[in-house]
C-alpha cells in the first residue's frame, strides 16, 4: 500500500517504512497497479496526482477523529490519530498546534510557517528581508535587525507551543518540525505521524 | 513646528497638539512657510512629501539613543527616547518591542503587525484567509479555523509583551497599538510617542 498526504507545498509519499517528499508538478511515476492512499488539503495538487496515476483514492472521509473542532485539515487529523495523550506540532507551510487527551482531542491553532514569516518580514520592508536565523540567542535581548526577525518568529512559537504543553509529551513532525523539536526536552521528532495515523485509520475501513 | 514621521504604510504628522495620518501618493498641501521637521524610514515615501513641500528638514541624525543595538529604525529610536524605563511597543505594519531602563536602550525585536499576519496565512492557503477576530477567547483551546488563526496571532504577540515587561512599564503606540493594550493592566497607550521622543532630540539641536 502507498500512502500519499497532499499538502500546500509538497506532496508526501509514504511506502514500506520509507517517506519521501515530491513536488506537484513533477511526479515520478509510481508502479503500476500499485493503489494510491490520500489524503488532500489542496485541490489543485490532488488533480496533479489524479492525472499521472490511475489508482489513487481519496481516504479523507475516512480518517475520523473525536473532537469539537469544526474544519480540521485531514492532516492534522490523521496525525492527531497517531498519538492518544500529548500536544501534536506539525510545522510545515503553516504551523499547527493540536492538543489529545485520551483519544479526543481538544482543540488546537494555527501559527504561520518559517517561510511565510521570512515572505512577510520582506513584504513589510526590503530592511527586514532576512533569513530565519537557527542560532539566534533566545536569552537576551537582540541587538541587530537579523537577530531582532529570527528572535520574534522563534521565541513567539516557541513561548505558545510551552504554553499549550504544560505536562504534556510533544510531538513533532513536518520539515520543520526536526528544528523546532530540538528546543524541548523529551521531545519526539516522528515525521511519520500523519501516515501512522492514515493507517490507524484504515485499518478499520480496508 | 510641523513634526512628521515617514513609516512603510503612513505619514504620520503633528502639529500642536494634533495628529493625523497621510497617504504617501494622497498628501494634503500644508501652510505655505512652515518648516516640516521629518524622520523616514522610507525613501519612496520620503520622495513624496520632498516632491509636495519646500521646506522639509530630514532630522533622522539629530534622533540619538544610547544603545549598543545595530541599525536600529529611527522611528525606534524616537520612540524609546520618549520613554525613560518601560517597554516600548510600537504596533503598526511590523510590531516593534523595545527595553528602555535609566535612558538606555537594552534591545528590542521585530515581529509581523497584524495586516502583515492576515495576509501571511492567506498567502499560505485559501482557507486560512480569515480576519483576526479581536475578541477571541485566548483561554480556550480554540474548536474552529478562524479562531485557530486570531488565537495563534495574537497569543503568541502577548506572550511575547509579557514574557519581556516582567515588572517594567508597557507603553503601547501605533495603529493597533491601542487594540494590544487592553489586554494588559495598567498599559499606558500614547500615539504621540515617536513626536514626543522627537521633540525631546530637537530640543538639543533646534
Amino acid at each position: 500500500m502507498l500512502l500519499c498526504d497532499i499538502g500546500n507545498t509538497f506532496l508526501h509519499f509514504y511506502h514500506k517504512g520509507k517517506i519521501w517528499k515530491e513536488k506537484p508538478y513533477a511526479l515520478t511515476k509510481k508502479k503500476e497497479g500499485l493503489p494510491i492512499y490520500y489524503i488532500s488539503v489542496n485541490e489543485r495538487f490532488e488533480r496533479c496526482l489524479l492525472a499521472s496515476h490511475s489508482y489513487c483514492i481519496n481516504v479523507n472521509e475516512h480518517i475520523e477523529l473525536k473532537t469539537q473542532y469544526s474544519g480540521l485539515g485531514v492532516d492534522r487529523k490523521a496525525a492527531c490519530r497517531a498519538v492518544d495523550d500529548g500536544v501534536i506540532i506539525d510545522a510545515g507551510s503553516a504551523i499547527t498546534i493540536d492538543v489529545m487527551q485520551e483519544g479526543i482531542h481538544l482543540g488546537g491553532y494555527i501559527m504561520p510557517g518559517l517561510e511565510s514569516y521570512k515572505k512577510m518580514y520582506a513584504d513589510i520592508s526590503r530592511v527586514l528581508g532576512r533569513d530565519i536565523e537557527p542560532g539566534v540567542d533566545l536569552t537576551q535581548l537582540p541587538q541587530n535587525t537579523s537577530d531582532a526577525i529570527s528572535f520574534g518568529v522563534l521565541k513567539s512559537i516557541i513561548l505558545m507551543i510551552k504554553n499549550t504543553s504544560r505536562t504534556k509529551k510533544l510531538y513533532f513532525t513536518g520539515g520543520d518540525g526536526k528544528f523546532f523539536a530540538r528546543f524541548f526536552e523529551d521531545a519526539i521528532y516522528d515525521n511519520t505521524l500523519v501516515f501512522k495515523g492514515m493507517q490507524k485509520a484504515l485499518q478499520k475501513h480496508i
